[in-house]
């Protein structure tokens, strides 16, 4: 199922969500599918043990440079005593859930703004299970990352029971997050000389 | 291979890392394997439109509840205005690079600690593609997520370069959120009701 306006009374601000320019959005991808082409990006540096900094501000998309930042956004990573950090912020497999909660939700939001359908609430509560044999290289046989990642997550919104089962599986399916999560993305490292 | 100290003097703090912390971490995980077992969360609510917001502060590891941190850390998700936002905060893919550029410095800084290899600096430069049509399901053979994130990280050690790159793939190899990321990782969703 594409995204298309169910009626011309859809094509309004639904969830918070400018559904004019959404539809116009989708038209013109329909258009120029090269509009759909994105580039993200983060900038990190280490400052000391398990602290690091990263900066994003800048990313291409629908055919241009954004420029709709006029500051970056700062985030810091830490680690807690246990894993010999001093709490100078989250962690990165934290960041992670943070990332993938967010995604979730805001995919259910579009989505459901694009079925007409108004939602009132949604909160989800996150774990995820590492065993550190995979990090601390002590066996082989273990991952390093996550083992599994579990959401519960309550939603209120003006349709059934059944409508919203069906939005929440399409929401897992087409979120960009979910989706790197539970396939595997390549991942390139290479050595800036 | 596993991380063991090389010498008796490499067992202090290196690259800010605490190593005699970190070999008696290692000590007891071999004795009680069990203590490997982490479980990080996360809990997340909606705002309105493409803005929500996590808190992040408790986590299971090393046999207990850890309660080191007397704050939430609190992030807030958002979307450029591109994607029908007013850049509320970073988006849910660029916190994404953002824990993997940290994920992998950090299990970069402690392998180099394990190897008595000292880090003068690090810094990295991350980007990933993401075709819309995946999210906004106008192709369903388009991946919603990451098609390829690219890292280019600058290392300053005292070590060879052939060290160095080795160093670099086996901090590739052992980073949780990398990990997460190339492998698939099940993510289950439950409507809590």
């Amino acid at each position: 199922m594409t995204m298309q306006p169910r009626t011309i009374e859809a094509a309004t601000r639904v969830n918070g969500l400018d559904m004019a320019a959404a539809f116009a959005t989708i038209d013109a991808i329909k258009q120029n599918p090269q509009l759909a082409q994105f580039r993200f990006r983060a900038r990190n540096h280490w400052i000391d043990g398990g602290e690091n900094r990263s900066t994003i501000r800048d990313f291409y998309g629908a055919g241009r440079e954004d420029d709709s930042r006029s500051e970056d956004f700062v985030f810091t990573n830490g680690e807690p005593p246990v894993l010999l950090g001093n709490n100078e912020g989250a962690n990165p497999v934290e960041f992670l859930l943070h990332a993938l909660a967010g995604c979730v939700t805001t995919t259910l939001v579009l989505h459901a703004a694009a079925r007409g359908i108004a939602i009132r609430s949604i909160s989800s509560e996150l774990e995820g299970d590492i065993d550190l044999h995979g990090l601390l290289a002590l066996d082989d046989a273990v991952a390093p990352g996550y083992r599994e990642i579990r959401i519960r997550m309550a939603v209120e919104a003006e349709c059934s029971p059944g409508e919203l089962d069906e939005l929440m599986a399409f929401a897992q399916a087409h979120s960009p997050v979910c989706n790197s999560v539970c396939r595997p993305v390549p991942v390139v490292i290479e050595r800036a000389r």
